[in-house]
């Protein structure tokens, strides 16, 4: 299994008036993590989406809270594609601070064209989801 | 089963460059749904914490996809209470757009003090969750 | 001159761990201030951008804070338009809570077209930026 | 005069529909750009709010918009100080991308205590805001 670790600091603006980051801003580091991942694949998401016109709509996301973030702490986001196929691909993350596990989650995405209709993975982004030529993870 | 409706427009800020909203923000409108349902209730989710000191910090939080929201949508998030008792209470939502189902979820909180550890929901408030005199629901 | 009030309430996303909203956030409401004026003077925001390709793309904004808005509190965003010709407009705003001043600010703003290039209001938008025939205010 | 440069890339939720940079993101930025600053200058932001209780109030904040940021680009926040004494400090900054401006701003702050009413910087401080031992800068 291939993974990536993305790292980066707590924003001001993430937290919320508990002390600790608001919840939906692991949503977005979630986000963070596929895109390094992608990148570390050699793939860049924002490729895909100009040159190739195929989005990553999501369809599912989840995150199970264990312990609170907090400003400044540095997040590291660790991410794997825990299942994939020509027409799906779903990215799994763990979040800590420290070695220590803040939060764990996954989303699901389906592969769009520009007409926000389902397409299939072009083959070229095979290797990055794992997939093998016949399109099997 | 009590439920409640809360309603207001999709921001520009909330919209990303697919063109419609990105998805961590269904949580924040989550966040909304319950607040307005426990005003509806008669509990001021700011007086729990200023006045009594409980916060409800979330355990688990997930949302199915659906359909897209798009800029100036009016949103109507309906919002029940799925689970409740003295220590925990589960959140249901569905988000609509004109009467269609745009996302469906759900989060888990814990009570905690402010000393952020686990304490028992206040009795004044088990009507407001659903729970019997007894605590349970 | 032409003023409109929009209103709603403080998110818990929008607070901070002073305890307070982000200051960042101030410049969403003032978004929402602009497109509940428009919308007040007949023009949804939306169908500029959708109909006609015309794009109001921000090149100042600023904010005076006086006060701090706290979370459950009813904003009041006035919004009126300071200046208009046929390449700009700017808005101006005062937010409140209990006819408190918080905070006043202004975003100017020049008109794009679909090829985010500068291009003039269409006439039919004249009345609603204040502008006579000629295109002046 | 000293100054320091973050870097970061640009989340996809920070877009919005038009393809670019919100523009309210910017000023999230000018708060990575002085927490950056001040952790050059060795204070942490976090530290001056936990171990002496100051705090930060933004009073003034604008930005300019020159050019959009887009997803993904790397974006340096270039960031100084422009004014300070004991009482309050203006922060100034020049936001880029591969050399390109996109955005200048600033932001004035007071320092307030825990009680939330102005104090007076300590001076353990006033290196970092480039004041001499008399408070001038």
């Amino acid at each position: 299994m291939t993974f990536h670790e993305a790292r980066f600091r707590v924003r001001y603006a993430e937290t919320d008036q508990m002390g600790v980051v608001y919840y939906a801003n692991y949503f977005i580091w979630m986000e963070i993590g596929r895109a390094e991942y992608c990148r570390a694949q050699g793939v860049r998401y924002k490729d895909m989406e100009v040159e190739d016109g195929v989005l990553l709509a999501v369809v599912d996301a989840q995150c199970r809270y264990l312990a609170s973030a907090k400003y400044d702490d540095e997040v590291v986001v660790k991410t794997w594609v825990s299942r994939a196929n020509r027409r799906l691909a779903e990215f799994s993350y763990e979040m800590s601070v420290d070695g220590n596990l803040l939060a764990s989650g996954s989303t699901r995405h389906v592969f769009l064209g520009r007409d926000m209709r389902p397409v299939r993975l072009p083959e070229k982004y095979y290797p990055s989801f794992g997939l093998s030529a016949t399109g099997r993870s």
